[in-house]
């Protein structure tokens, strides 16, 4: 029989692995839901219509395609098809690929339910054919935060006052929160007469930090740019901490520039509102992320004391639901990378203070009348919001001992024929091996 | 544009439905939990490998399969090809069907890390290309938990605490949980000389409910039982509160019958064990489900005061690793049905004690310097435990009392250029009408 494995780039998540993740995923859930944020869930399988041509052409190949159910190649012509002709022909859904493009498909179709603005967070897992590698894998899940429906920048303001608290619920110190806006990057394309080739720009720009200046020159030099123009647009990729000074400084730079204008006096008012002195945010004109969708602000967050890409980012869009008809309405959201904030804190030992156990108390009955006496303790012991099993049968302690040690159960209550007899039990501290003989009404006593 | 859909069989989970869904599975979470469950996630695709031929053909036909990524039919002859042989080679990924079959894989993949008894709990979604009807989705959650490993029954009286508890928490009162074991249905059988049809007269039996006694009969009559067979077997067909006198009576019945002897003995364990008078289990020799796989007890939860489906179902298999090549692992689950007890609440108004607010207070300025007067109060507030929102815009009053209103808030605190010189608020209760003119530092006094 051949040995069962799991595809490529996928996982399972064991018990530990796991609870750890809950945990991580519950103080943000948490955190959303204490700003007024809603929980959404949308079907894992989307209509391929409603997917592709959305993530670019890429993205479409990265689709993970379903099979008609059926008959499915019957009317086919088979002959002179290829791959791609025929998978439009024998698929019609596909899986999801992020939790934006159903976001909008959802508000679309739900326009006239819903009171805007609308806020939504939304926690599931995506599904991308990549290539899989080290940290890269096929089925990851988003953990998306957005707001629909309003221009206010009071909500930029409210995503930095989220990431202040999620990153302090997780004991994650030592980070930074980039902040950016679009209407900068434009100011500082247009100050060097290159408007046209906004778009080769930033994507040459956004690779500051992997290729340097000088590999970043020498890509500005391929696309046709002179000395002048990059030294002036190096000029202008000012990087400073965000506060009233270095928003004057850029006021001067980009002085009598109306783009730069407006995102100034956005930046201001998010610097205002948000009023938060405990999280360390960076204007940053080089990060040049999403341009594709995002509008308005930009925000990256990467962790400063280990090496390691960003753990959430995002932004405002000015026109998401309009890939499905619906114009006019503005948003901004946020997303957190669940898998790098999950390395980040085991590589800082940041789960060793959360606690784990599965189970407080293991019961271990020495003898079949001894489980009676166990059982109705350890109901009670449950509604006093005890985790509590009991060791399911009469076996040798070593060996229901070994099992509460590799669940790491710090308590054992062991029950004989001489306990029965007393009406007691013995407590064991399976940490420190101390073990005492108690009425069983003691029990919770004796824990503390 | 064409407008957006999602694949039949397929569910958005809006904020409201959404918040009642999480608010049932963290209940069960919260128990299962309480008897030293772990959790478990696997991946949403499996191997075709490992999902076909588990389920019996019919199932192989409801798997949804993942098409191949990149040239899929290069090398393909597709002279001659059918669906059914061009999907296997075009399509080796398939969408979870269970949670049971992968549970058996991971047992399998990491038998040498998992300590027995291994008890693990998994919710997650799996996917069937069923016909779509009332109430039977493509998509749907499942709640599991087993124990592997073990063959004491404590587990299966573990599961009926848990039952007693789940239904105690979500305020579930009107059920029966259905008991029987495979064993007594083979010495009713046996009894009649017609244990090579056990199969089929199970299957038969099991129609009971929909179909009646009558049914039933020609149903038998049509496989070859005759009439004096057939009135042994409904007499055979107990149905009588599980307790020791019901036992006493069918160790009668079956007199010297050591299939029904074990069967009996495993009985008046768990009925000892469990030692929970506040449940309803009725012992039902008609309760036939499942005998694919179950090799000891099967239960089944069934309400009482509303006509529906289970609720919840399980049993013992002694093999089930074994089609991956383990064998000798011996297991015990349950499995809870999410979307019909999700029905049986809202039909039973069960929800409406359930806190379903996702905002406590809505503050809304009245002007611009308002905010930053609103938004450290917000902050303050949600170091209480509080659920709080600003709303991101200057605006009528009445906007944000309806948008408030519509999102079930209780609480608006209105700031405006007079209450920022006093230092006060008005806090007004949206559900009453009534508003006061209160201190700022006043509003959590003034909630309770």
């Amino acid at each position: 029989m051949q040995k069962p494995s799991i595809p490529k780039g996928t996982r399972d998540f064991s018990p530990i692995v796991l609870s750890k993740r809950k945990y991580i995923l519950s103080q943000i859930e948490k955190i959303y839901q204490s700003f007024g944020f809603m929980p959404l869930e949308t079907p894992t399988m989307e209509n391929l219509s409603t997917l592709t041509g959305k993530y670019g052409e890429e993205g479409d190949q990265l689709l993970f395609k379903v099979l008609n159910n059926g008959d499915f190649i019957k009317d086919i012509d088979l002959n002179n098809v290829d791959s791609k002709k025929l998978t439009y022909q024998i698929s019609e859904k596909g899986l999801r690929y992020d939790l934006t493009v159903p976001l909008a498909r959802y508000v679309v179709m739900n326009q006239h339910l819903i009171s805007f603005p609308f806020k939504r967070y939304q926690m599931q897992p995506v599904w991308r054919a990549d290539r899989p590698q080290k940290n890269r894998y096929r089925e990851f899940w988003q953990c998306d935060a957005d707001v629909l429906g309003t221009p206010s920048v009071m909500c930029e303001a409210d995503f930095i006052n989220i990431y202040q608290q999620v990153f302090k619920s997780l004991n994650i110190t030592d980070y930074v929160v980039k902040i950016n806006h679009r209407k900068l990057l434009e100011a500082a394309i247009d100050s060097i007469n290159a408007s046209s080739f906004f778009t080769k720009i930033t994507i040459i720009i956004d690779k500051l930090d992997k290729i340097g200046k000088e590999g970043v020159s020498k890509e500005l030099i391929a696309i046709g740019l002179n000395d002048n123009q990059i030294t002036e647009l190096f000029n202008s990729l000012i990087e400073k901490p965000l506060n009233t000074e270095s928003l004057t400084d850029i006021e001067q730079h980009f002085k009598g520039n109306q783009k730069a204008e407006i995102a100034i006096d956005e930046l201001r008012k998010i610097l205002r509102y948000a009023n938060n002195n405990e999280i360390n945010i960076q204007l940053d004109l080089s990060l040049a992320r999403g341009l594709d969708y995002y509008t308005g602000c930009i925000f990256e967050v990467v962790p400063t004391s280990i090496k390691m890409g960003s753990i959430s980012g995002g932004g405002r869009y000015d026109n998401l639901t309009g890939m499905f008809g619906l114009s006019g309405i503005s948003g901004v959201g946020i997303s957190f990378g669940i898998d790098r904030i999950y390395d980040l804190m085991e590589e800082l030992n940041l789960f060793d203070e959360v606690k784990q156990n599965f189970t407080d108390i293991i019961f271990c009955a020495m003898d079949e009348s001894s489980f009676e006496y166990c059982l109705p303790l350890a109901t009670e012991l449950r509604a006093q919001n005890l985790k509590i099993e009991v060791y399911p049968q009469v076996t040798k302690l070593k060996k229901s001992l070994d099992y509460a040690n590799n669940k790491q159960i710090k308590w054992a209550v062991i029950v004989g024929e001489n306990e029965l007899k007393e009406g007691k039990v013995m407590l064991k501290n399976l940490e420190t091996g101390d073990q005492n003989l108690i009425l069983k009404s003691d029990i919770i006593k004796h824990l503390n």
